[in-house]
Order: structure tokens, then sequence, then C-alpha cells
């Protein structure tokens, strides 16, 4: 099996030789028909703007862009028969319109090059996905706002080091990633408004001497404005980077998130229920549920983060202008925008689904001593000592009532006297879980109050 | 030898056993005392609002405010004795305080955590970064709008896949550069704005019941408002990952620079001279430069995205809020910033001090019939041809031309019109590489009026 | 367009629910059957073990390997019709079993798991593509043997800095990279031998009840051993991680050779002539030949190592021991290796065509000086100067020769005797290039019998 | 603050000028003077050699050697002035040892370069490094062993998907990291040999006229031969790139480790116990135990392989044979090694100190119906049904016991019958989780006896 596998590779395709090779490594059409809306909508931009200065005749133009329009039909039909020996879509697209419309088809070339039809095509793509993951985010943020409605004065750990630390809400936990993905939202919004500069018109890279109206495409293509350098607006790949290091950093949200789900549906921490749309059984363990779609999402992170650090090392040090190396660009992001936005989707799908589990979250926020700083801040606040000698008094007595195998509420008033003398029975009313988080009323905390707060600004926002 | 530095690490400081290694493992003050100046800046702004909102007293505050400075300026003075065993920057401090104003220093610590400060000290650390990268930026800019300036007019090819395509002028591929790194300017301010919110007042995670102000400490420190959630605050780290893509972003522009600075300079282009400066000699070839600096600044990408990718792994699927691998940003952040503000020094001065070879950039500029497009266009233009035809025509007139061993302007009009009937004088005008250059008259192209105004565009800006 | 694309993903396939991003992101037979003869030859080889040890019948056996037959020929010859509610390629080819043979396909997966099977499918899969690695590695060592073999005396610049620094031969250029290709061969091998052991029978993570026999199938895969550990069998990806480290280093030199050939192909060095095979021209440019598969080469080590990158974000820190996030390994390794086999095949096929432009080379190797180091050399073994000493007196020489517009074999004795009177007319003797290569006769050196040496080594060795 | 930080870099000590920038970006001493012990014995057996091959007399090689084990106790004794302007540690030795010597200092240069006396120094380093990590891996997995002999039968939940699948023993789970960390020693081994080839004598990067002799300073520093290709042996830094590549895949398995110890450690699960050495209490609640070392530990994957990443873009596409870009590998080398060892030091001593919490880890293995998979066996072995069906059968069984609330082995026979008829008294057999582990005898699976026969073939080999 070895050597047939290979010799597939080996003696098979590349048996054919180099020409083989040479189609095999430098045909894009494979990958890069995904753009075939976008590249046509730039050439029909662009024939009417050639028609409007003159350089082609209106009845061209007309000619052009309705044969421009049937090719998209075909495409999008499924009829398009694409052809590797004509290399990209550009040269598919305009071998197709001159079998519909004939010799005019031949003008529509004029002013342009393949450098800035590529580099226009492609930003169209990339917008399109900006826009995307706008929608994927807020619906996610949606999702979230409502588990921390539901649960804005549900009680659980606030974790630190996975060691239960202070007790939080359910609903401060939620808007905890509603603040990270509004940063998402906030980064692709600034993306999107610094790429919106249209190529179209650099032609191969030093512009050109035929009278085109570049704001004229521009807008028509829903850009601001165009590209103010020919060199750079077709050497430049900032927008695909910057797409993937926007992408990159919330799927490292998504992940963070995807992890806690896996250990919450743990049996030992049983904090959520994991619908079974989005968990995978087994046949022989019907009681098992196994978090999947949360596995998979975490996973996300490694794929699109991969794709960022290989155009990274692709753009290094290329000289300008056009290098085909660029060609390498596309493959990179479009797998990273699927990915995203599948994770997107299945985050949010998972968030509006799942159950919490509002009885072990309590019982987990009540064990390990959660209010112990509690205590220590009123030992500062009410008896006026020091922070660092606070902290001492509330060690000792954390210490008894482990010694004693109870927790702080259960220890008497003799208990901590004996301790600390100052201390008075107005000290229980911090030592309760609720009570905790109530008390925690700085702006952002987690008392209830301002959990509420915040959803209601987000929900104004969102 | 071999044996002797293995037993260094396994023989000599681990021997020491497990509390060493922990030392050595878990300890911060090696590298975080960088943020002396922000911590103290933080602590002093906390304790003037525990002062204000009536949470400590006001000679506490003022003692502490008082004996923070003192603190800084051993510091700054080098007279400050870090200690491993207080572990980090806040500990040391704060050791260091009570020892200087005795029991007031305990209060300091009063409604905040380690979590909350280090996220602060941090931020504020990287927001002085982020000035930084705007203002070596800036000058980069202006020492590229120099050049261009200077040779806004001089013609040099302009290449794709490093070959000649058609001519463009020095300035204009000055400018593309600028345009980039205009890019990256407006990238460090936008990651400047999205992460002015303030951490101080989170807390461990969960907020403080104490009546604290995180306005006023917010204002205090510079920062636009305080964050909206005390959990995200204390486990946001995504203002450095920003930091570090947008940086990534940055040092491949100076690597496709450094890599055109390297070529550039070889014996075969000599497009460019570097300073002396910037260069390393041989001590037994005098006459040769190497463009060491150029070298080193295109491997800084390498060094700074290793360190967003270092970044990205540790903070990949951590669960809320904090924990410690989080500690194991500062070194990535410390060490791409520090590369990144040394590549941009680097890259002013270089770019100050080169000389363009002007009579290397023209004779380039005219070889390799780099005005065929020129040609072809003129055949669009004043002929009619469609574009197609145009190609097909110039493709046989390059080809009599390499034939005879001459360049395009050398063939006469009979030759010419022995292709292509039509073909009149008027041809020739377009055939010299100045004008060529002066044609490209579109918006951003590379004649020396568009890239005159892009320069004026640019100097109102920076 | 935008809000059609963005639809087309949100409103479109993503409207139909969640269960349909379920499956989306779920569902690994989109990619996964790549691994179909992997998958049938894993499962032959389990169904003959069970026969031998008892636990099915003979009969049940036979007809489940000969049912495995019928539907390998269905999934080679294109019949099969892959179901994604099926999930992967483990279950698609059960099910078709089951309509194939009945009852009997139902015994086919005693003893064993998925998590087993899928691990042993994606290491035999691997395997062939690290001797499919071998094949290409060993194809392009032979084509620089022979462009070696053919300029082993062809004097060419030796550059540092891309600085001419001294002449060495084309052979010896050839060789270093037979080195570097070498050192991958070595590394691939390393790789196999290292992952050669098989996990079936490791069943779900603890192994089984059932009396196999794992060396047995181990065997028949051609494993040299069952791997020693039931959970550490299905959680390791170690041999993907290796794959794909060993990639990236074997991109690396090929990006580096990449890089010189379109250094020099470009106009300024005219070093060599690529093949119009592996070259493009320009429509409009007949003489122009972009060395674009030269350029797709030097991508491919940014797609390789991001596969990497993404596999070892994906692997960091899933506890064991199977987690859904690894069904991530496979695209990522698929992609790789197509590419990698890929680049290696293109180059294999560049470096055959490629001329070499003897002119050019040893022109370019005269310049600049080159034999300086020759000089210095003299100076120190007849004159017996000290090394610093005599790299002073050199450089003195090498300023007079800049002074005067000559090269260093230019100037006369007397020129020579005015910097050091020691200078005898045999120090013209080490100023040719031609000397200057035939002196570096140290083990490794630049002379051509030391070349051909080389060059004899190897060709016994591939 | 700000202001001051930034003008600190750009008006403090950049405000010095170009020559300050240039000083700051080109010198390495800061870094590469940790190599002075390898660079001091490479350049003893130089001198050796020049004096046995002729090229220098005994009395200077005599001079220089002993000179130089001055310069190194100097260092050593931390009494060496290290001098930036000197630039390198190559320099700073040399120049020293003229002072120290007087003349014969000037000798010892001949017939060598900086660029493969580096190469040279750089190998020896990470050779040692190799070395050290070898006693690390052996120390680590010794320690596992201890655990693995201790737990060799104690039960505990195998997961997948972090959800109990079947029971395996906590010697099981010890024993998969042994077969990872046996591979990493593995592949230290291939890389150490693979590597272990001299650059001394390659020179600049063509080798030499001088007759030396490269076989005896390759066996005097340890090296199996001499490197075969001059220009490849001073541009090579494959030896650094595997060996970041072979610490990030030991560094995925101590972060896989260190996962499982955090989660492990956690109130929820409470597997293992950590000893106070290996964690960081809090003041303020004494119980409470962060596993700060299993964290920093989990961490390092992302900072050595950011090292890896960081090197793979220096090198991407360098031309031969040396560039400045080559002296960044350096310090990312030395932070990736440093880090290696710790980790590895901090594991096993965390591993050594940690206590397995047998009764929690029994309770958990025999909750979750985790013998479901034996029951399923039992009817496929027993009553001889297909797999498929057992499944089914073995599902309605859990069902019902998770209906009754009660565990499969406290349903009775008749529940059972009334599932399937076929089921006897035997069945209750396997139920246990005792017996789960104990009949999962296939090679390599989790019963004890395989557990204990894996321990013992490893003791033979550490």
């Amino acid at each position: 099996m070895t050597d047939h596998s290979s010799n597939q590779m080996w003696g098979g395709r590349f048996a054919a030789g180099p020409d083989a090779i040479m189609e095999a490594i430098n045909a894009s059409i494979g990958f890069d028909q995904r753009m075939a809306a976008q590249d046509i909508a730039g050439s029909r931009a662009h024939a009417a703007m050639l028609a409007a200065t003159g350089v082609i005749s209106d009845s061209d133009a007309q000619a052009i862009r309705e044969g421009l329009l049937t090719v998209l039909s075909e495409i999008q039909g499924g009829e398009f028969q694409f052809s590797t020996a004509l290399e990209d879509i550009h040269m598919n697209v305009e071998a197709r319109l001159k079998e519909v419309i004939g010799e005019p088809a031949g003008r529509l070339h004029t002013g342009r090059s393949r450098n800035d039809q590529v580099a226009t095509d492609f930003k169209l793509w990339v917008r399109d996905q900006l826009d995307a993951a706008e929608t994927g985010l807020l619906a996610l943020i949606r999702a979230l706002l409502a588990q921390a409605e539901a649960g804005a004065g549900w009680v659980m750990p606030g974790f630190t080091h996975l060691q239960t630390a202070q007790p939080v809400t359910w609903g401060h936990h939620m808007m905890a990633y509603v603040e990270m993905f509004g940063r998402d939202l906030s980064r692709v919004r600034d993306a999107r408004a610094r790429m919106n500069e249209s190529p179209l018109g650099a032609a191969a890279l030093a512009g050109t001497s035929f009278p085109i109206d570049r704001d004229m495409t521009a807008q028509a293509l829903g850009f601001d404005r165009p590209a103010a350098n020919s060199l750079d607006a077709v050497s430049d790949r900032d927008f695909a980077l910057e797409f993937l290091s926007t992408a990159s950093i919330c799927a490292v949200h998504l992940s963070r998130f995807a992890e806690e789900l896996v250990i919450w549906s743990s049996a030992q921490f049983r904090f959520v229920t994991l619908s079974d749309r989005f968990s995978t059984g087994s046949s022989i363990m019907p009681q098992k549920k196994n978090p999947d779609a949360a596995e998979l999402i975490r996973a996300k992170v490694g794929r699109i983060f991969g794709a960022n650090t290989a155009l990274m090392m692709v753009m290094k040090g290329l000289p300008l202008a056009y290098s085909k190396d660029m060609q390498e660009d596309k493959e990179q992001v479009f797998d990273a925008a699927d990915n995203w936005m599948l994770a997107l989707a299945a985050m949010e799908g998972m968030v509006k689904d799942m159950t919490a589990n509002r009885n072990s979250l309590a019982a987990a926020a009540g064990s390990g001593f959660s209010t112990a700083t509690d205590l220590a801040d009123w030992l500062v606040r009410v008896l006026g000592l020091p922070f660092r000698d606070a902290h001492h008094v509330t060690g000792s007595l954390v210490a008894m009532a482990e010694n004693k195998g109870c927790d702080l509420p259960d220890l008497t008033l003799t208990d901590m006297q004996s301790v600390h003398s100052g201390i008075t029975e107005d000290v229980f009313s911090v030592l309760t879980v609720e009570n905790s988080v109530n008390s925690r009323q700085s702006y952002g905390g987690t008392a209830p109050d301002q959990v509420r707060a915040q959803i209601k600004r987000w929900k104004a926002l969102v």
C-alpha cells in the first residue's frame, strides 16, 4: 500500500512530467473560483467607468456588463466549465465572456491588469467576510446576553488557577465573554474601515495612461476611496493579515469559552448541560454526552492562527510589487474565514441551547471558604485593620474552620473572637455567598445590579 | 565541556533542589521590574482615590504617595535591592514602602488585588510602547517623504517577480512604503484607543465591596474609562495580543524594505549606497559594505511574530479568570517592543543616510523593453485596437527588437509598420522611460505629479 | 454582493439551524475519505487476526476481507456514495460493508474502537507520505548532483550578505543543497522509524479483554511492533507533529534555493536561465520570464509551517486520552504533505531544466576583489605575517586598486612592494579566480577536486 | 509617565544618534558571551591543529592555548570586561588574548573565519543542551516510573472528551507519559547524532588554502566528522531548528500533563495533591493551593514554539552563505533551552512530590457506568452477539440503570434478562471496576500485569 500511494503521487500525476507539475503548482482556478462574484462585480464597475470616461463605447460597455451577468448566472447555476489551462478566475471569466459577446470582451482589460484585478477581488471577498463576522459576533453576543439575563443573580464559583477564589454570578461570567466578543467586533469594524480602499486602476503596478476614473469604480464597489499608491495597491496584503490576526484573537476567546464548557460538562463539575444537538453520544453509554462541538471550537484557534502564520511567512521579505508567492494568500484566508464563521455559529448555537445547572453552581460557589475575602474586607472596613493584618486574621479563621470540618459561617462568634476580639455579630452578614456577590458593587463588579446594568448597556448597543 | 555545561544546569542551580526550581520558574521580578514606574503610578492613583472615597485617611494616602515617590527614585537611581523571594515588582515595592513609611503601607492594597494591579501596570507599559511606536513610525515616514521628495522624478525599474515590468519613479517607490507605515500608524492608534480601559478596581476577579471610585483612578492614569467587567478585566490580554499582531504586520513591511535594500546594495544592482554607519566593512576588503542593519531588520519579523505566536499559544484555552500561565505574557511583549522600536529607529536612520544611485536606477529602468506596455496602450488608445490584439502586436515588436539587439525606441517606423500598418510617428513619443512615467497620470500612479501630490498630502498629515 | 455572500453563510447553510451547523463542524468524511485505502487495509488485517485468535469465525473473516476489497474497489472506481450522516470514513466503510456482506460485518469492530482505528489509518497515511518524501528528496538530490557534476569547476561568486566574498564553484554551491536535502532525508528516515508502531488493538483507550494478537496486526500492516501503552496509542499525534516539523525544515531549504533562483534570474544577475516550463511569460513582453514556480516554492514554507503551528496549538494542553480537537489533525497534514511533495517535484523539475550562465557567473566571480583573501593568506603563508597584519596589508592594496580603477591582478609588483616590501612575483599566482578556487583544498572546500570527491560520495549513497 | 517612557527610548538612548542605534542592533556580545566556553574550546582545538600541521609554531600554539585558559578563567571568575565595541564573543576573547600573550594571538585566526567559528561555538552549545535535555528527560521518566510502580493497580477513570469512558489504572496513565517522554528522548538522540559534524575549517565559506586538518579539530571537539561542504557548514542552522522543534514537541507533552494536573487539583476533581513546594498559597485562604508550577509549565510550550516560529521565519528565503539575519538565532535557542530545562526539572519535581488521592480516583472510576464496554464485550464474547448488537443491548441496560438511579452492578439478573434473555450470572464478574481493568490483558492494555511489564521494560532502559 505504501508503494502504491507514493507512486500515485510520483508515478502517477507527476509522471506526466514537468508540465503537469507546473500546472499543479501554478494554477489557482481550483480555489480562486470562490471569488467569481467579486471578479464580475469588479469587471462590471470597470466597464461602466471605461464607458463614462470615453475609453470604450457605451455599447461595448453595455455588452460587457450584460455578458458578465450571463457568465455569473452560469457560474452560480453550476453550468460553468472551469478550465485549469486558463489558470485563474480572471482568465476563465474573460474567456467565457468572449464566447458570449465576442469582440468587445477584448476591450474590458483596458487600463487594468491582473495585479489590481486580483487585489480588488480579494479585498471584496475579505470585506464580505468581515461583514459576516460582524453578523456572527452580534448573534453570539445576543445569545450570551440572554444567558446573562436569565442568570444575572445565580451564584457560581469564580476561579483563579481553576481553584475557587470568590463567588461570582453566572450572568457576570457570561458578560465577561460579551466584553471579549465586543472587542472582537470593534476590531472587525476597524479592520473593515482601514481596508476599504480600492486597488482598481493601479494596473500592473504603475497606474495607467488611460484617463480612468478610480473614484467612480471605488464608489461603485462600495470602497471609501481609491488606494493612493499604485505600487502599494498591488503589493499590499495587510487587509488579509489583519483579517487573520483579528480572527485569531477572536478564536482565542472562543477557545477559552470552549475549554470552560468542556470542563463544566465533566461529571466532576456538572456546571452545564449541553444540548444533544451539539454533543455526540455513545451507542454503548446513552447517558454519556461528549462535548464534541466545544472541543472542535477549541481547536479552531490552531487552524486560524496557523493560517495567520502561513501568510506572515509568505509575505516576509517580498520585494515590491507583485510576486507570485502572494498567490498563496487566498487558501489561507478562505480556510480561516470558513472556520471562523463556523465556530461563531456553533458557539452561538451551543450558548443558546445550553442549560446552566443552577444547583451545582450554587453548591460549588459556597464551598472552599469562598467568602474569606469578604471576611477580610469586613475586618478592614468595620474594624479598621490594615489590609495585611486582616489577611492574617482571616487565614487563622479559615484554618480553624478547616480543622473543625465546617465552613466559615458555621464558626461561632466565640470562635471568631478567640482570634480577634473585636469581631461582632455583624460579620456573619458578609459570610454568605449571596451577600458576598451582592456586596461587590464596584463598577463592573459581580453584584447582580452591576451585571444587569451592563446587560442593559449592551442590549442598547447590539 | 559538554558535561560541565549540562551539569551546570542540573547539578548546579537545580541541585539546590525543588525550592530553587520553583523560585526559578515562579518569580517574575527578574523581568517585571521594568514596570516599576507603571506600578508606582497605579498605586499612587489608587491611594489618592482611597482617600477621596474615605476608605483610608488623607494622611495615610499622603504618606503612601510620598513614600512611593521615594521608592521610585531609589529604583530609578539604581539603589533598589530587588528580592526574588518577594517574587514580583508589586511585592518588592510594597515591602520597601513599608520600610519607608511603616504601618500605612498595609492599607494601600485595600480594594485591589495583584490581579488587577498587574493588568493595570502591564496595560500602562504597553500603552507607552504604542506611543513610542507612533513616534517611531512618524519619524520613519518623514524620512521616506524626504527621500521621495528628492527623487520624485527619478526613474527606476518597477519590478514584478523581480523582473523589470514598467518604469516607475524613486519617489513613487518610497511612497509605497509611506502607505504601508501609514496603515501601521492607523493600527497603532486603533489599538491604543481600544485598550485604553482601566482594570484597576476589578480586584481579584469579582470587584470589591469597598466604595471605590474606578472612574477616578481611570482618569488619573489617563484611561478613557474603567473596564466594564471585573472578570474580563483581570483575564484579558487582548491588548498584548493586538500589540504583537500590530507590531508583526509592521515588521513584515520592514522586512520587505530591508530585503529590497539588501538586493539593491548588491554589486549586481547598485541601486543604493548605504551609509557606513549602517553597514559593516571587512578589514580585508575595504570596498565591501555589508548591509548588516538591513539584514537584522529583515530578521526582526521572525522575533516579533515569534512572540505573537508564543502568547497566542499561552492564552489558548485558558479558563477564566486569572491563571499563572499569563505571567508568560510580559517577556514576549517586552522583547517584541524593544526590537520593534529598534528596527524602526534603525530603518529611519538607514533611510535618512542612504543614497539612491540615480544613474544606475535610470539605466536599469530603460532596459528590458520596459515601455512595452506603453506601446500597447498607444495601440489601444490611438489606433483603437482591442487590448488583447494590442498585446499581440507589441509582443511581435519586442521580439523584433530583441532579434535586432536593440531596444523598442531604436526600431524604425518601417519596422513597426511591417507588424501593424497603422502605426505612426507619434508612437515614439511613448517609448521613452520619462514619457512612460509621465503618462501614468491615473490617481496614485507613478507620474511625478501624482507622486508629488501624495507627498504633499502626507506632509500635511505627519 | 456583500450581503449576498454573508447571507449565503448565515442565512443559507446555517439557516438550516443547529443541526446543519453541527454536521458542518463535526463530520470528517469530507476529508478523511483520503484514508480509505488505509482504513480498509487496517480492517482487513484486524479481521484476519480476529479469526486467527478465534474471536470470530474463519468464514466471517473471509467474508469481511473480501467485502472490504469490494468496497475499496468501489471507492477507487469513484462509485462509492459517501454519506455525511455517517460522519467519517470508518462508518462509511462499515455501513457499506454491511450492505455487501450482511451480518458478519457487525463482528468486524470487535476488540477495537474508532480511537485506535483512526490512529492506525492516519499513521499509515503519514508513513506513505514519508516514503513519498524520501522518493522526492532522492530525485531532487540526483538532479542537484547532475548540475554539480556538470559545473564542478565553473567559477561563480560566493556571497555573504549578498555581497561577493570569495569565488566558489557552481558545483560547490549545488552540493551545499545536497547536504541540506541529505539531512532532510535523514530526518525523514528517523521519523519513519520512530513512528512505526501500531496503535491497533489499543481500543478506546484501555486495551481490550478479547484475546487479540497485536503483533500479528502490526506485522501485517508493516509496523515494527505494537505501541506499548494503549492510552498513549490513541492520544499520540507526535508522528504528525514530527512529520510537519520535518517538512517545515525541508521547506526552509527549498525557500532558500528558490530565493536564490529568483535573484539569479533577474536581469541584474543573469546567473541562471530557467526553462519555459517552469516560468510564465507575458503576452506583451515575450522576452520576459517570470520565475513563478520558484516563487511559489519559496512560499510553500509558510503553508507547511502554518500547518505545523496549527497542529501544535491544537495539541497544546489536551488531557488524555482522545479529545475531538484531534480531528483537526488531518487536514493540516494532508495539505502540508500535498504541498511538500509538489514543491519537491517542482524544484526537481526546475533544477533539471535550468541552465547556469557560465559566462555571467565567471564575470561576477572575478569582480569585487574577490581574491583579496587569497592575497592575505599568501602573506601569512609565504611571508609569515600574522593574520591580522596580513589583513591590513591586503586592505591597503585593495584600496590602491580601487583608486586606480583596476582589479588586484592588475597591480604591478612595484605597486605591491610599495605597501609591503616583501611581496614577490609569486603573489600573482593566487590572484586569479581559478587559482583561488583550486587552492581551497581543505576538506569540504570549494576546490573542484574536493567538490568531485563529494559528488562521488553522494552518488554512492543515493 | 507615558511620555517619559517613550522619550527614554527615542529621546534617550537613540538620541545619541545613528551610531548608538547601529551598536544596539548589531552587537551580539550581550548574549553570545554565553558561548565563551565553547568559543575557547574551539580556538584551543584550532590552535593545536595549526601547530600539528605546521601552519604555526608549537610555541605559538602553546602560548595561545594557555592564554585562552587564562581568558576562560577570567570569564568564569566574573573578572572579564566585555566590550560592546568589540561586537561579539569571538572578538572579545581574541582581543583579550592579545593583551595576555601578545603577538602570537594574531596567528590564531589563520585558516578560519568568524563564520565557521560562530557555527562551531553554537553547535557545541546546542549539543550541550541536547545532553542536558537527555539528563532531564531521564530524570522525569524515572519519576514517572516511580509513580507508576506505586499505583500500578490503583483504578481511576480513563477519559475521552473529559468524560469518563472506561476504568484505567494510575500506573497506566503515568506510563502513557513515559512513552511520550521516551519518544522525546529518542528525538533528542537522533538530533544530536545528526548535528554532530564540525563546521570548523569551512572558513568564510569556501574552505581555505592552508593545509588544515579538519578531522583533527572535529575529533578534539567531540564531533563525529567534519561537515562536508564549506558553504553549507557556515549557512546551516538546521541543528538549531531541529533542537527547537524537538523541544516544542516535548513541550506539548509537558503542557498536556500540566493541564491534567491543574484539572486534577481542582476542588471538583481532587485526583492529586501537589506539594506545597510546587504550589503557591493565599495569605487569606490557607487551604487553597494554586498549581502555579503546573500552569507555568503548561505555558512554556508557547514560549518554546514561539522561538521555533521566530527562527523559521528568520531562515526563510535566506540566500547562501552567511547573512547577518542569522545572528538572531542565538537568543531564541538560549531562551527555549533555558525554559525547556526548567520545565523538565519543575515537572520532575512535581511528579516526585505529588500524591495521588487513591480514594477519589477509585470513586470516580466506578461512576458513570464506566464498565458498560465490559458488559458489551461479555455479550460478544460469551453470548456471541455481533458487536453492534451488543452495543444496543448494553445501551438499554445503562438506560435502565440510570432510570433506577443505580449503577450497572446493582441491576438484578432479572432486570438484565428482561433486555436480553441469554444473560447469565457470569455477567456480574465483568461489571466491577477492578475486574474491568484486570481483563484488559491485550498488549499495552491497562491490566496491572501489563502495566508492570511495561514498567519493567522501561526500568531496564533508563
